[in-house]
């Protein structure tokens, strides 16, 4: 028995009013607020029932048992979360944008795979009201996880099932990958450079592979030698510069496919007495704070905005779960834009 | 109705016996596990309380409903928490020791203070079986959010309010702050310096004024001009050094409270031109991986186990949890030791 006209919404006046409370009152019940009698309590949640009031997000919380809580789980060990910048970078966008929300962020670390059982009772307890995951592998059992859990997810990065059909609605968010390697190839290209390596991330991940086919856009027929792998890691990157240059000393290019490994490579070809970018121009990707503009020489590199990643990640998971909002139906994956920085290693 | 012998547990082979179940499958249920019809669940569970079978770790989490999830809080925003290496290091130590224990880790985030009614709705919400909280200062809310809450609690640091008589029960684990101040100072006395300065850490801070604390234990009666304050970070470190330069220009040696600032001393002290150890002696505290070694000159400092100390914080509050245990009735805190670690810069 709706007290108001077809078509809108029942409003919180409507339900203070048949509840025979003041708006105020209403107001702190729906909003999980403290300090109101039990009977008023009562009286409030059943004039809820009967009105069909649509909570908003905060009365959610109370009237669906919501927890106010999004978790942040990311598919590498705690030591790694913690060196490596990007991590720090994606979980400070995230944890503006739920702050934003006055939704708490709970992270959940890991140290291994064989953790992920934990994880699972975890999500399977009904603790968050929804998920955030990245840096996913391949053979990560964590989407199987999450499916089975029921827990809203949105994924950062683009998961590797995605190019199978029937799966496209899973939303995600991920930095053009691709266009941005091209960019970073042609650019050397357009330098002149005529032996371009490519030191690629770990092939259990799309950044990686997506990187790598960006490179092979521009060079067609880039012989193998030229490219090698690397773990998204400065030790890495150094290990494989190593390899390349006793392989193809004759290359002038290198496209790193994150500024962590081209900050290792710089060290390498430095001790190894080979200027950059005279002898190799060296570009990385990423742009990451307190690593591109820091190397010696500072490094030319493919932007993309990683916090930005984070905020949206966050934007899209809670429009979701928001079922009031016009965007809810379908989170839409985003693709976010890269661009060349030009600084001096190329 | 037990079936053993008095004094003896229940075992799980008991509750098997009893459920008509096999032993596996008896295991499966109490450990929540999945892929156990539910009149077979129902028949260990009666049997389980019917024995009064306690149940260990794992169990306990489906009879009392325990989430086997333990929250880290650190009362600082994302941002430091993921710049300075103190605390990931604390975090791998908690980390470790809760997967050991097969129990998960949540890190709840907070960008600011205003933050903190919400990790209070999400302790409330009774997500987590217990709360390590750890770098409080003197007017945090946390406390008081953590006692309301009912949490079970360790802390890292101790709490100021702890030297107020009737407080002494809470459990914490810190490091010789004190002893390992006094040790840094009394080094640099001995080595034959007179007029040594210190670089203090925040003064809400109990590691900060403990540390202040032991360094006037040896320099009773030392100078003010001499103490000035930073705020554990880098820059703050170079401010400080800057400032005590300016006062005090006859100064040979600095006790800095913390490694980060005494890294941002040296930098002054090197931009001024000024010679470490001949001129001015240095010294640090926590010896932390990636910054007392490599600085030029690495620091001569105090070292504290900090990955230890969140393991011990993590042991402390398993054990509290875990009332079987012998230990539980009363978690002492801890205090570790320190050491002097001798490099070049003094």
């Amino acid at each position: 028995m709706p007290e108001q006209s077809p078509g809108s919404r029942p409003t919180l006046e409507a339900v203070a009013a048949r509840a025979g409370v003041s708006r105020a009152t209403a107001s702190r019940v729906v909003n999980g607020g403290a300090g109101v009698r039990q009977p008023l309590v009562d009286k409030v949640l059943r004039a809820v029932d009967e009105l069909g009031y649509v909570p908003n997000h905060a009365a959610r919380t109370l009237v669906t048992r919501r927890t106010g809580a999004v978790a942040v789980i990311i598919a590498e060990p705690e030591i790694r979360i913690f060196s490596d910048p990007f991590f720090s970078q994606q979980i400070r966008g995230i944890s503006k944008e739920l702050t934003a929300h006055d939704t708490q962020l709970v992270l959940l670390l890991l140290e291994g795979p064989g953790d992920f059982g934990r994880i699972a009772r975890y999500l399977a307890g009904g603790h968050v009201d929804g998920a955030l995951a990245f840096s996913l592998h391949i053979d990560d059992p964590l989407p199987a996880i999450i499916r089975r859990s029921g827990t809203p997810t949105v994924y950062g990065g683009r998961p590797s099932w995605t190019s199978a059909p029937g799966d496209q609605g899973v939303p995600y968010v991920d930095a053009d990958n691709r266009g941005g390697a091209r960019a970073a190839v042609q650019y050397l290209r357009d330098l002149g450079r005529e032996r371009i390596a490519h030191i690629a991330g770990p092939p259990d991940q799309t950044s990686s592979t997506d990187r790598l086919d960006g490179y092979r856009d521009v060079l067609l027929d880039a012989d193998p030698s030229l490219i090698t792998e690397g773990e998204f890691t400065v030790d890495s990157g150094a290990r494989a510069m190593r390899e390349l240059l006793d392989r193809r000393p004759d290359l002038d290019a290198v496209f790193a496919a994150n500024d962590l490994m081209a900050s290792g490579a710089l060290r390498v070809l430095r001790e190894r007495g080979i200027s950059v970018p005279g002898e190799v121009a060296l570009v990385g990707f990423d742009d990451m704070e307190s690593i591109a503009e820091d190397t010696d020489p500072p490094l030319t590199t493919i932007r993309q905005d990683v916090e930005g990643q984070g905020r949206l990640m966050a934007r899209l998971l809670l429009r979701g779960l928001d079922k009031d909002s016009a965007e809810a139906r379908s989170p839409a994956s985003v693709i976010t834009p890269t661009t060349l920085v030009r600084r001096a290693s190329a």
